[in-house]
C-alpha cells in the first residue's frame, strides 16, 4: 500500500516536472489505438491483412517525446523499409533463380552477409551518430522480406504491403505528433541554453557579496530562494548529452514558431559547451566560498569593491544574455556588462600591483589568488560566450533590441562607461566612448565626452585590457591585464 | 571512387581500433542466417509458421556488442513479452464476452489505456534507467496480441508461439554471445579504468619537468610518443557516459574470467568519477604549461625540486594503481608514493612560508600559485583515489600483492620516506616510518629508524599533513599545510 501511494507521488512528480509527458501519453495511447482499427474493420483488414501489425509496430517504436525525434526515426524506418524492402526483392528473385535446393542456401549467405556488413558499418562514428536506426531497420526488413518471400509467393506484394502499413504508421504518429500539442526539441534546446544562462548568472550575481561576506537580506524565505537559485548552475555541469541529442533531433524539424527550418542549431551546441566551461568554473570557486575561511576579512575588504564588480558585471551580462536568447534580440547591453567587468579586472589588477599583497601569508594568498584567477577565467569566458552568442545571433537573424539595458545602477544617461571595443585584425581597436562622470576606479582610463575613435593598438595612451582564455588552447587566465 | 576508398579506410580504421568488432558482425550474419533457417525448413515451419518472423526480429534487435547488453535485453525483451502476453489474453477474454459490436470497441479502450500509462511510466526516472526497452516490447506486444488475438481465434496457441519464437532468438543470441568470442562489457570497463588510470599517470609523470622547462630528451620519435601520451589524459574527461552504460552492462552478467556474479560494479564508478574529477583538474594545469610563459625561470628553479617530486610521486601513485588493477592485486606501493608526494607538497610550503614569495610580482604570482594549488589539489584526489581503489580491492577481493614497488629511484632499502598514515576515527595517526637517510627537504620530519608509533593527533611534534579537497564537497585546497 505505501509502495502504490509512493508510486502515485513519483507520478505527479513527473507530471508536473513536465505536463507535456502526459499529453504525450495520451497521444501514443490515441495513435495506437487508431491503428489497431485497421484489425478491427473489414475494409481495411481486406486490404493489408496481417501486415497491419507493421503499422501498429511503427508506431510503438517510433512515437517519441518530440518532434524531431519522431520525424527522423519515422524517416530512417521509411527510408530504410524502402530500401532493404528492394534489395529483398532483388535477393529473392536472384536466389529463385537457383532452383528449390539451392534457394535456401543462397538466401542464408544473403542474409549472413548483409546483417553481418550492415552491423560492422553501424559501428562507424559518423553512421552511428545519425543512422543507427536506419541500419537496424535495414537488416530488419531485408532478413524479413527475403526470408519470408521464399514462403510467399507475391513478394512484392508483400512487400508493398510492408510498406504501405510502415509509411501509414510512421505518418500518423508524425502528424499526431506535428499537430497535436506539439512538442518541438528545438524550442526545448532554445530553452534550455536560456534556463543555462540564467542559472549560472543567478550565481554570479550573488558570489561578490557572499564571497566579501556583505551582510544578508533577513527575509530567510528569500534568502531560502536565493541559495537555490545559487546552486542552480550545478545542473549545468551534466547538460552535454542532453543538448546535442536535442539537437540532433531538432535538425530534422521543419520550421515552427520562430525558428525557421535551418535555424543554426549547430552554433547553440558551441554557445552551450561555452557556457558548460564557465559552469565548470563557477564549480570550482563555489568551493573556495563554501570552505576557506582562510583569507581574512581584512584583505577581502581591500579587494572587494572590484571583486563584486567583477562578480556582479559577469553576472549581469549573463542575465543580459538570457534575456536576448528568450526574446531572439541582438544582446546589446552584455557588451558594457562584459567591459563594465573587464575594467573592474583592471582595477583588481591594479590593487595588487600597487603591493596590498606584500603582507599577506602564502597560504591565504593561495586562496586568494586562485579565487581570483577563476574569477578573471570566468569574465573571459563570459566575453567569449557572448561573441559566440553573437554569432548564432546574426546567423539565426535576432531581431535587433529597442528597450533600455536591463540594469542599470543609476538611472539612465551619463552613468556608465559604455566601452565597446571591436579588434579589426588584432591591431586596430575600435573604441567608443561615453562619457562617464562616475568613478569606477579605472583611473587610468582618460577618454572623456562621447567620441568614436580609432585607435592603433599599442598607441593609445589606455591601458589596455589584452585578456585570453585558458580554456579555450589559448593563453592563460593570468595575462590579463598588462598596464603601461 | 575517390569516395570508397575512403570508406574502405574508415572501415580498417574501425576494424583495427577494435577488432572484435569484425568478429561481431559475424557472429551476427551467424545468427541470423542461422534463425532464418526456420522458414527453410519444413519440419519447423510446420510448427510456427509466420510466427517465426518474431525469432528474427528479436535477433535483430537483441543482439548486442556486449554479453551484458545482450542478456540484458534479451531478458527484458522475453519477461515483457511473457507478461504482455498473458495481459494481452486476459484483455482479448474480456473483450470477447461483449459480444462482437463491443470487442472492438473495448480493446481499443484496453490498448489506449495500457498504451497510455505505459508511455507515461518510461518518464520515471529510475523506469527510464533500466526497464525503457521491456516497456517498449510491452506496450508492443500487448498490443498485437490483444488487436491480432481479435482475428486470429486461438489466441492463446497464437501467443504461445510468439512467445516460443522469442525466447529461441533470444536465447540464440546469448547462447552465441557467451560462447562465440564473448566481449565482457564487465572487463571492458575494468580495462577502461586501467587505463583511463595510466592516462593521468603519463601526465603526471612528465609534467614537472616540463613545467620547470627541465631539457627533455633529443630523440625526436621519443619526445613525440611522449607528447602524445602526455595529452591522452584528454579522452577521461569524456568518459563518463561509456563507463555508466559498461557498469549497467556488466551487471547482467554471470561471473567470467577474474570476476565473479556480483562484482562490485558500481564501485568502479565511483573510482572512474574520482578519476575524472582529477582529469579536469590536469586540464586546467595543462593550460598553465601550455600558455603561460610569465613566471620566470628563476622562480621556478627554486620551487622546482618539490614541485617535481609532487608531480612525479603522484604520477608514480597513479601508475602504480593501474597495475595493481590490472593485475588485480592490492595497490601496495602507491601509498607511499601519495605520502612522498605529500611530504614534497610540505616542503614546498614550507618554502613557499620562508619569504621566497616576497620579490615575486603579483601576476607572476596568481600564475605560479594556481598551478601549485592545482598540483595540490591532484594530490588530495589522488589520496581520495587510491581510498576508493583500497575499497574496491577488498570488495572485489584483490590478491595481496609480493614483488617489489615499481618503480624505486634508487635500488632497493633505504631510498625512501616510507610514511603510511591510518586515520582512526580522525582522532589517532598510526604512522609506520622507515628511515630514509635520503635528503628530502622535509626539514621538519625528524621521525628516525623503522618504528610503528601512534600519535595523539595535535600532540606530537611533527607537521601535520592536513589535507582536504576541494570538489568532494569537503574544504578546500589552500588550507593544505599546516605547521607549528
Amino acid at each position: 500500500m505505501e509502495k502504490v501511494r509512493e508510486i502515485a507521488r513519483e507520478g505527479r512528480r513527473v507530471a508536473k516536472e513536465d505536463p507535456r509527458r502526459v499529453v504525450h501519453s495520451f497521444k501514443v495511447g490515441l495513435v495506437l489505438a487508431l491503428v489497431s482499427s485497421f484489425y478491427y474493420y473489414q475494409p481495411l483488414y481486406d486490404s493489408f491483412g496481417v501486415n497491419a501489425m507493421w503499422a501498429v509496430m511503427t508506431v510503438v517504436v517510433v512515437f517519441e517525446f518530440s518532434v524531431g525525434a519522431t520525424l527522423g526515426k519515422g524517416l530512417n524506418r521509411v527510408a530504410a523499409t524502402l530500401f532493404a524492402g528492394g534489395l529483398g526483392i532483388g535477393a529473392h528473385h536472384l536466389a529463385s533463380m537457383s532452383g528449390p535446393t539451392g534457394e535456401p542456401i543462397i538466401l542464408a549467405i544473403f542474409v549472413f552477409v548483409q546483417a553481418a556488413l550492415s552491423t560492422f558499418v553501424r559501428f562507424f562514428p559518423r553512421v552511428k551518430a545519425r543512422y543507427d536506426y536506419s541500419l537496424l531497420i535495414f537488416i530488419l526488413t531485408f532478413a524479413l522480406i527475403s526470408v519470408s518471400g521464399f514462403r510467399e509467393e507475391q513478394v512484392v506484394m508483400l512487400t508493398h504491403k510492408r510498406i504501405s502499413t510502415v509509411i501509414i504508421g510512421g505518418l500518423s504518429c508524425v502528424l499526431i505528433s506535428i499537430f497535436v500539442c506539439p512538442v518541438w526539441a528545438g524550442q526545448d534546446l532554445h530553452s534550455l541554453l536560456a534556463s543555462n544562462f540564467e542559472k549560472l548568472s543567478f550565481f554570479l550575481l550573488d558570489f561578490g557579496d557572499k564571497y566579501c561576506e556583505v551582510v544578508e537580506n533577513d527575509d530567510t524565505k528569500e534568502v531560502d530562494k536565493r541559495k537555490k537559485d545559487f546552486d542552480n548552475y550545478k545542473s549545468v555541469l551534466n547538460s552535454k548529452s542532453n543538448e546535442e541529442s536535442l539537437a540532433n533531433f531538432a535538425k530534422w524539424e521543419p520550421g515552427h514558431g520562430q525558428f525557421r527550418f535551418r535555424h543554426p542549431w549547430k552554433q547553440y551546441l558551441a554557445v552551450g559547451e561555452l557556457i558548460r566551461q564557465c559552469a565548470y568554473r563557477i564549480h570550482a570557486l563555489n568551493s573556495y566560498l563554501n570552505a576557506d575561511n582562510k583569507v581574512s576579512i581584512d584583505i577581502k575588504k581591500k579587494l572587494g569593491e572590484p571583486l563584486r564588480r567583477m562578480s556582479l558585471e559577469s553576472g549581469k551580462a549573463m542575465k543580459e544574455m538570457s534575456i536576448s536568447l528568450k526574446t531572439m534580440t541582438k544582446p546589446s547591453s552584455s557588451d558594457l556588462h562584459v567591459q563594465n567587468a573587464k575594467s573592474a579586472c583592471k582595477s583588481l589588477t591594479n590593487l595588487l600591483n600597487s603591493g596590498i599583497l606584500k603582507e599577506v601569508e602564502p597560504l591565504e594568498l593561495v586562496s586568494l589568488l586562485t579565487a581570483i584567477s577563476l574569477l578573471i577565467d570566468i569574465i573571459n569566458l563570459t566575453e567569449k560566450i557572448l561573441e559566440s552568442l553573437h554569432e548564432l545571433a546574426s546567423a539565426a537573424k535576432f531581431k535587433n533590441k529597442i528597450e533600455q539595458p536591463l540594469f542599470s545602477e543609476k538611472p539612465k544617461a551619463k552613468s556608465f562607461v559604455s566601452l565597446r571595443s571591436i579588434k579589426c585584425h588584432d591591431e586596430h581597436v575600435v573604441t567608443i566612448i561615453e562619457d562617464d562622470g562616475n568613478n569606477h576606479d579605472t583611473s587610468k582610463n582618460d577618454n572623456r565626452s562621447k567620441e568614436v575613435s580609432i585607435h592603433e593598438k599599442h598607441e593609445d595612451g589606455d591601458t589596455h585590457v589584452h585578456a585570453r582564455c585558458v580554456s579555450c588552447g589559448h593563453s592563460s587566465v593570468c595575462d590579463v591585464v598588462e598596464c603601461r
